[in-house]
């Protein structure tokens, strides 16, 4: 049994914008020499997420004039109110405020994708790409991706 | 230490169908002679996911309306506009349009899901079943589960 | 190679009530030994759910508004209508009704996330916390962690 940890780091473009970092993590699974097991692909960003899914640029807009008309940046966020914020204060969240982002994140769920992994592939159908988005403002990420095996 | 693969197949029907395949998850476990694990239960496709939920009729219904007013089909998706469109070009796909149901999928959050194993079964707790969603037009799919654990 | 499984109990508030398990899973990671795997945390109800984000007041109420902004309890719901149902029937869900909970929780994604253990610690980021959210009336629930690693 093995276990394989690789971390990766990533540039971000602002806003509802996403990375396809599928052949690098295919470049980790193939490292690790694990022929069958499960590849957890994490982001350890609270307003990021890692999804599978098609990777087709329309979609991609598709997805992100969805996602701003259910979470739109223009409402009242709490989260960004100053006056009443106590906790967690950072900074450079101050000036543009990142309320929608957290919510966009939170709605589009887990922080991370788990995918088999077989006869030392990831079984990712045949459309489906592994994504990083990202929700927020422009800024180095990093991702995880640890995978667990024989 | 063992890892368990197994693959289904499946025939959906078009819409907001879903299957429970519970029974066949639970199948797999027991053949997987694994004794307490994760078990990784996964769709390949861009257009369907695998979520735990309750499998109450009146509910998916209630659910199936919540998607079609939150993803509307009759919106403008740039992923089925063809004087547009570049990339990934499914012929099956260009008579109906499917950007609803890539969104949907988005929306739906990851692929898959994964449950923990104890004594040999899933630890689904009393109300839960392990649903195949189907979010696009009817056809052949399919699902897997690897199970990993002693 | 080792698997590691807990499960706690929790007395959770009604409404949507977040509460921050983070402390009790990093010690079921500890109590494991497992120094490298993967952590799946998973609620085994079909009206909660467990999700890693930021747990800053201002943004769970945000999140809270959303939530019930994008799934009124006001609404119709099949699940509730007691004229229709027939299967499933829980004596306790029949006075308030819980079908918003249920489209929640379905929305929301998968019951559980799966998080990376790495030199025996979750591999969080700074702002990252695990969250258990009950959708649904106050009650009991619990939530297991299984580890999976070396």
């Amino acid at each position: 049994m093995k276990v394989f940890l690789d971390e990766h780091e990533i540039r971000t473009s602002g806003g509802l914008t996403v990375v396809d970092i599928t052949d690098d993590v295919a470049t980790t699974v193939a490292a690790s020499g694990i022929e069958n097991g499960i590849a957890c692909v994490y982001s350890p960003h609270t307003t990021c997420c890692v999804r599978v899914s098609e990777f087709e640029n329309g979609f991609i807009g598709d997805f992100a004039s969805l996602l701003q008309r259910l979470v739109p940046k223009e409402s009242y966020y709490a989260h960004d109110d100053w006056d009443r914020r106590t906790e967690n204060i950072c900074e450079e969240d101050m000036e543009a405020g990142n309320g929608h982002s957290h919510c966009m994140a939170m709605l589009l769920g887990p922080a991370g994708e788990s995918i088999p992994v077989r006869d030392g592939e990831l079984a990712l159908g045949g459309w489906q790409r592994i994504l990083f988005l990202e929700l927020d403002r422009e800024r180095e990420r990093h991702w995880l991706v640890q995978v667990v095996g024989d």
